[in-house]
């Protein structure tokens, strides 16, 4: 399981390639996983890369294929005739060959699919192209195990031989009626514990799970994730047999939507990675810090405003504490915005707007009454004016519960309005609590003070 | 699949219990989902919950308790005896099993051990939780369906419709030797297309992935999610077979670790819900805001000493700026450190540090440049001083260099050290950063204005 690459391993590879010497090549693949000759195929160039492709066994290479960055993939299959793609997909399950012809130019598409040996496969990638992206549909393999339930067992396993080819992982049977309708299951255990002549019928589960074609991604997710499915079949409308979703997809599927939220939590929009371009990291930062440079700018009014009362040594000694405010703001309206956004997509967010409100203003009151506290512990080290530490301690305190409200409150609006929660988080509420929390600060300093 | 939690139905369940009505109750959860029945568990009191845990059939609710969060968990297996326990331990998983009895008073836990009925059950769980919690030795479960390689595939199916009672999904068989040493695994379908007569030996897979007992939860996640793997056997040092981790597992995993980064990321210690007591989000949040207390307050002198100076014009306008030089160290920071971190974790982040160096130092370059083209035009329209716009541009500039170098290199350093990087996102980077961006603004500005 200890798979590494090593430079010298690649650096070997590449003399190969460089002599072309193809029996070596081919002897040191034989045995590699897809997964581990994906990750070398990363580590080559373009045109290296291309060369171990085309000299490959497309079994071995087309889930490789898969396992590659969009980016890097689309580099690789420029490089390939529209035969020598569709040598791939034919290799490929349906629902990664219909992703890979999804990113394809326009202009080729067809002409690949057309070069697909496998007809019933190539109908199959194009009925897989009509759904949405992020639906069951999009998720779906059309390879699945499918019986009807007047067979026996022994016709049962008969015509799995055959179906089962096409299948890695059978997980469970799919049991339809004449007309295809989904009507339950059967599990490989039960069926190689009946005897051969035992009608389907008699044996098989009549409760299946299933999701329409149309059903969203994440619901998907949740629906797999809460009932240990391996396995969802997914139907029409009209309860017919369409294919399965699988955990494999699942996994990534969660794990790719956990890293979106976290980069737009970060203030990172689009889908980047460490080792991506420069132009593609600024393209998802910049947008942000843009953001983050309009809010700054707003509040260099709100301070303008009150600068010109600086000569009161008070006022003065307020502007040293505007950091402070924005990052108690800031940081508060992050945590809370986290927790609820976190919340909305766990679907546990319960009870009324207003029991959550009751929360938020007593969790906010307990943090900024300790908060206080400390300061004005600070303010009596610092031989402050008494009036002034509480004057910091209670604007700060209200600033808190109003940051913390806006950021409990945004993302609840936002998914209520049928919006991604999620943008919520990070700059969006920083920036903004950054100004509310300035604006605030000085507004309750000036009517405790009375400046 | 559309199951809803209507008010009605819980009150209608309520009123049940209320009048003993255990008829109706039986008929009416008779055909529930145990995750669904957890779900309605989590809406009832302690006391409701726990009269349908002791009503219904363990089977069910030995299922569902394992769905609940821990807290909940614990409240209810307060009020039930350890006979009653032992009980729903029974029907567990041993994985489960043994989480459940970790999660108990020390007092109880031999006890209700000696209750289980199932003696080699009740020793797979104390073998469980001899491993450590994050480990696949604490991942996996003892149910599995295992075959001697000199068995026939009739007696083979003999004996897994004994093994395969406990076991829920078979995925894999796994072939060992006498000793118990994994060397090899059969696939279900294999064994369905074969003969009765034929050998185990001749058909079995002699390639068959497998981790150590003490290997690292996240080395399991990876390993199983980069090979598409539904289970993964686990062996002791010699080789011998001791269980296998599920995928449904390594899901819930890689859950979990990816809301804990996303937490960590907004300042939020421990694992915490929307729904948790204010408590216990307290203790989750406020460390964190004192951190950034302490930030703010580290800023204070800084401005201080900078304060004496305000008599200048232009001195006083800086300090109007300070939000706004703040919120871009702390964007910039957060923002580079979430794509290092991410990568770390992907183990994408390669070359060496200088090259890194010179990415962010570029990338910097852009935005900061990006970003000061537009303060430049805001002074152009506030009509300040150009040597002043000037000024507040190249300082934010290096700030944000700074703030970025920053932001990916803690992360790398702490990886480096074995510490977790994702520690070094949100407050610890934003607060750090605010008071490096303040002190280098004002800096390079009296550099440069010469005040």
């Amino acid at each position: 399981m200890a798979f590494q690459i090593t430079d010298e391993l690649v650096s070997q590879v590449e003399q190969f390639i460089g002599q072309q010497n193809d029996k070596e090549l081919v002897k040191l693949f034989e045995e590699y996983h897809f997964a581990d000759l994906a990750e070398f195929l990363d580590q080559l160039d373009t045109k290296q890369a291309t060369y171990l492709i085309k000299l490959l066994d497309s079994e071995t290479t087309s889930d490789a294929i898969m396992e590659l960055d969009e980016d890097v993939r689309e580099r690789l299959l420029d490089n390939l005739s529209p035969e020598e793609i569709a040598e791939e997909l034919d290799e490929m399950k349906t629902d990664d060959a219909a992703d890979v012809v999804a990113e394809l130019d326009e202009g080729i598409q067809q002409e690949v699919i057309d070069n697909i040996d496998d007809e019933k496969h190539a109908e199959e990638i194009l009925e897989l192209l009509t759904y949405e992206d992020d639906s069951a549909g999009g998720l779906m393999a059309k390879e699945l195990v499918q019986v009807m339930e007047d067979w026996t067992v022994a016709g049962c396993v008969r015509e799995m031989r055959d179906q089962a080819k096409n299948v890695t992982r059978v997980h469970s049977i799919y049991v339809t009626d004449k007309e295809g309708k989904l009507i339950g299951r059967l599990s490989l255990k039960d069926l190689l514990t009946a005897t051969e002549r035992t009608q389907i019928s008699e044996i098989y589960i009549d409760k299946v799970d299933s999701v329409t074609v149309n059903t969203d991604g994440d619901e998907v997710a949740r629906i797999m994730q809460k009932y240990d499915l391996e396995a969802l079949p997914v139907v029409d409308h009209n309860g017919i047999l369409l294919g399965r979703v699988t955990i494999d997809d699942i996994v990534d599927y969660i794990k790719d939507e956990a890293e979106k939220d976290y980069q737009l939590a970060a203030g990172i929009t689009q889908e980047v990675e460490a080792d991506d371009s420069i132009f593609q990291l600024t393209k998802a930062r910049l947008p942000w810090l843009v953001l983050g440079l309009f809010g700054g700018l707003a509040s260099v009014f709100i301070l303008e405003d009150f600068g010109e009362l600086m000569d009161d040594p008070q006022v003065k000694r307020l502007f040293f504490f505007t950091p402070l405010i924005a990052a108690m703001a800031g940081n508060v309206g992050v945590q809370s915005s986290a927790i609820i956004v976190q919340g909305l997509a766990n679907d546990i967010v319960k009870g009324s707007l207003l029991s959550r409100l009751i929360k938020e203003v007593g969790l906010s009151l307990i943090n900024g009454l300790a908060l206080g506290a400390l300061v004005i512990i600070f303010g009596f080290i610092m031989n402050y004016d008494i009036a002034f530490s509480l004057t910091i301690a209670l604007s700060m305190l209200t600033v808190i519960i109003i940051a913390a409200l806006i950021g409990t409150f945004v993302p609840i609006i936002l998914d209520k309005r049928g919006i991604d929660p999620a943008i919520a988080t990070g700059p969006f509420i920083t920036t903004s609590n950054d100004i509310f929390g300035i604006f605030l600060f000085f507004y309750i300093s000036k009517l405790i003070l009375q400046f």
